[in-house]
């Protein structure tokens, strides 16, 4: 496990796409834009999605799914919608191969021709609306809480893996709601799931706030969003909710009787998180010497290394370390023992760091003497001699410890990065010396927005929610302004 | 939850499909021959993949996740391959729609044409074999297991809920060797996975086998799998197994340094089971009243309906019950406890009757006095009165014994269906009057095989795993034949 891949100051996107193909979490594959997420990224996606799927649950929602192709025509029923995704998705028109007449492969049949267009889902807005009509008729059939694991493709022009891919994996969830008090409870609700999630189990801080109109979600009434800052001062949007008002349903005419007995058009909202989850989870961690997982989401937890010279005393360590290692696994922890003959400890010791397992713990001929085990964190990279006894409490605790650790570390980083800015050239400077969160005085004007984006690539991340009122100066405009939003430059 | 439907007497195909769409497990979509899988339906869907998942984790296999698209061409590359699937495709040709100029909708972009055409994918050996090309250098590497859950179409014409569709959800698993022994292994423990499933799980009893090879998947030289008779005579295909040889090895030019230092050709299988498991596990159990899910794999275990006349008895029974269903979900049983005053006891009785859970208990004033609870059995409808006293363990043998008596019914059905035909009159008789599974003498040809399918839609489902040798006549050829087949109609 060579560390031949740069540094993060010496070139951070390269850092992060090199650190993503060696530790093997996933590569770009023959179909462009497409990635193969590979046995050790797709574990973690694993075990984001368990956490995910029970916080959904136990918020009231069922699974269920829909096609993955939706008719042209969908698209056109809900105007903001079709703006956002018609330019980028990939089209199915015909349903046939036939062999080419000159021998020479495969060529498409144009006698298959699809009367209407298919597109592949960009997000099921429109197919589940449609479908939704004819699953509420009265009040009693709402409110409808259901999400869906799903593949999706948006025929991005430049990808990058995770972050920003033609076809993505994640969950959409599709509600609909009797009021709009309700819709926008819901809305809310799940972006405190998300940034629930973010920080308690990805070690991730998030800002949650919504988002200015143009940087709504295509049909959206408001979007609600969690930021993240990335160790390169950039902010990634992590997790997005929609409260939807009765867009799709006026487009889709889906109508209840309500209580009163009359027909009104159903409220509605839509929430997801994708694969991008993966790019957060590495690029707000890691380091120069590879990944670092945090240990609630680390497909192996702890590792341990034995390090002997003769089989005698690998057979001596094996006898300690086994009863060690079930303790630990009985406190749900997941481990592995290492005691390959076929690698060094030397190389293992450099491939589990890089592979960023929270713990190592080495064991050799004088441990065994003396009762006792090395234990290496990867996020601090410091090592420590434990006793035995009671191994698997220690090591219990120093996860949590770990898992603090990196919070608190990466929230501190962003209380470093965040800047109260009251002058554009000094937002400017900000910007291009260090990025971060700039907290800024706007005029609440899409123009202004529009101008600062154009001149510095800051966009308004967030409104943050509950934000205060503070009388100020935009500083791009010179007018009025009621409130501080938060600019960044994003990924 | 009015009983509308055929009986399967009456009509066995109605019946399917009317159970699949009143018991909201699926319905048909907006999209031709697209299912959209209810929430009650995907809940059983996400039993099966949990059980799946661990079985494969078991055995020795990681998840990971290949691209939805298959470049045109990769189809070219394996003949076999190519025959079995380019007829059935969707292809996507373009990347965006616009705004039609004569401002009616969108149309697609004839700018946005790809290079070359992409593939839903109907499988994806090709452009995994394309990715493990760059996975493999030396025998270290392999064997390699790999498994993913996804979504596939096939552009089938005439399509049914769960057992044919144009886009299913599967997994498929694909794994690499480095001999052919220890590839055909492998193929034949992923069929009895597959067969510990369906008959431990599903409580389906199934044939195992290998396909005749005009039925082998496009590009196996061998192909297991797994046989069920469904209850009105016909068998269902449940699970393929496929030793798919060096074929896509040598396709996408995957070779390996083997221990003598040589190169030579990768060698592989792929396997996989669908949501047509759905409709295995309807079909073989369910009745004229409605579903019969087997305990093993039902979202809810059991039912709690309390029935009272007064808020005060509901109340009484509510504190006599709540501790008995914790004690049951103690012990890892999923319980729901309807005391819903929206709906009347015999509304309930009929839903969950109708819905197939497998244990409904029935609590009233009578017996919270006498410390009694009446127990219904959905698979015989039978009622009985227990004593509270460790309504738990009870509870959890009851569901034991239910799963039992469902897979026995399955093999009496199955033994009652089966038949040992030696004149090819009887042969036609049987499959018209009763169907089932019949063990028929066969030549070991193609063109009787295809000549019988003719005549009597009957195909060779399988050849028993060490299948008896016995010398006697083909049916239809007055042939020699060294051993019977198992002949049946099939979906």
């Amino acid at each position: 496990m060579a560390k031949d891949f740069p540094t993060r100051a010496e070139n951070y996107s390269q850092w992060y796409n090199d650190l993503v193909i060696k530790a093997e979490l996933a590569e770009n594959s023959a179909v462009r834009g497409c990635m193969v997420i590979k046995p050790y990224g797709y574990a973690i996606w694993e075990k984001i999605q368990a956490v995910l799927d029970k916080m959904f649950k136990d918020t009231g929602h069922s699974n269920a799914y829909f096609p993955l192709f939706i008719p042209k025509s969908f698209f056109s029923r809900e105007a903001a919608h079709v703006e956002g995704f018609a330019k980028e998705c990939a089209v199915v028109t015909h349903y046939r191969l036939k062999n080419s007449p000159d021998g020479k492969g495969l060529i498409v049949d144009e006698d298959a021709k699809l009367e209407e267009e298919l597109i592949i889902r960009p997000t099921s807005e429109t197919i589940i609306w449609d479908t939704y009509k004819n699953w509420i008729k009265s009040y009693r059939d709402l409110p409808l809480l259901i999400n869906q694991w799903a593949n999706v493709v948006r025929w991005e022009m430049r990808t990058r893996l995770f972050l920003r891919t033609a076809e993505f994996l994640w969950q959409e969830g599709h509600t609909a709601h009797a009021t709009r008090e309700e819709a926008v409870k819901e809305a809310e609700t799940m972006l405190n799931v998300y940034a629930d999630f973010a920080e308690n189990w990805m070690a991730v801080p998030v800002l949650k706030g919504t988002k200015s109109p143009a940087e709504r979600f295509a049909g959206a009434l408001e979007t609600y969003a969690i930021e993240s800052l990335m160790q390169d001062g950039k902010s990634l949007q992590t997790g997005t909710s929609h409260f939807l008002g009765q867009n799709f349903a006026k487009a889709f005419d889906v109508k209840f009787l309500n209580k009163e007995n009359q027909l009104d058009y159903v409220w509605a909202t839509s929430w997801g998180v994708s694969t991008r989850l993966m790019g957060a989870l590495i690029m707000a961690h890691s380091d120069d010497n590879g990944l670092i997982i945090p240990p609630r989401l680390a497909p192996i937890q702890v590792v341990f290394v034995p390090v002997f010279k003769s089989e005698e005393q690998k057979g001596q360590i094996t006898e300690k370390v086994i009863p060690l290692v079930n303790a630990i696994r009985k406190s749900g922890i997941t481990v592995k023992y290492d005691d390959r003959d076929t690698h060094k400890p030397g190389w293992k010791f450099a491939e589990y760091e890089f592979k960023g397992i929270p713990v190592r713990i080495t064991v050799g001929p004088r441990d065994i003497e003396q009762g006792t085990v090395e234990v290496a964190r990867r996020d601090t990279l410091e090592k420590e001699t434990y006793l035995m006894t009671d191994l698997d409490t220690k090591i219990s605790h120093l996860l949590d410890k770990i898992q603090k650790n990196l919070f608190d570390k990466a929230v501190s980083f962003r209380e470093n990065s965040t800047y109260r800015v009251d002058s554009y050239d000094e937002f400017k400077k900000i910007l291009d010396d260090k990025g971060g969160f700039l907290y800024a005085h706007w005029d609440g004007t899409a123009e202004t927005e529009a101008m600062i984006k154009e001149e510095t690539k800051a966009t308004i991340r967030v409104i943050p929610l509950d934000n205060p009122k503070e009388s100020g100066i935009c500083i791009y405009s010179g007018k009025p302004s009621v409130q501080r939003v938060v600019f960044a430059r994003s990924y």
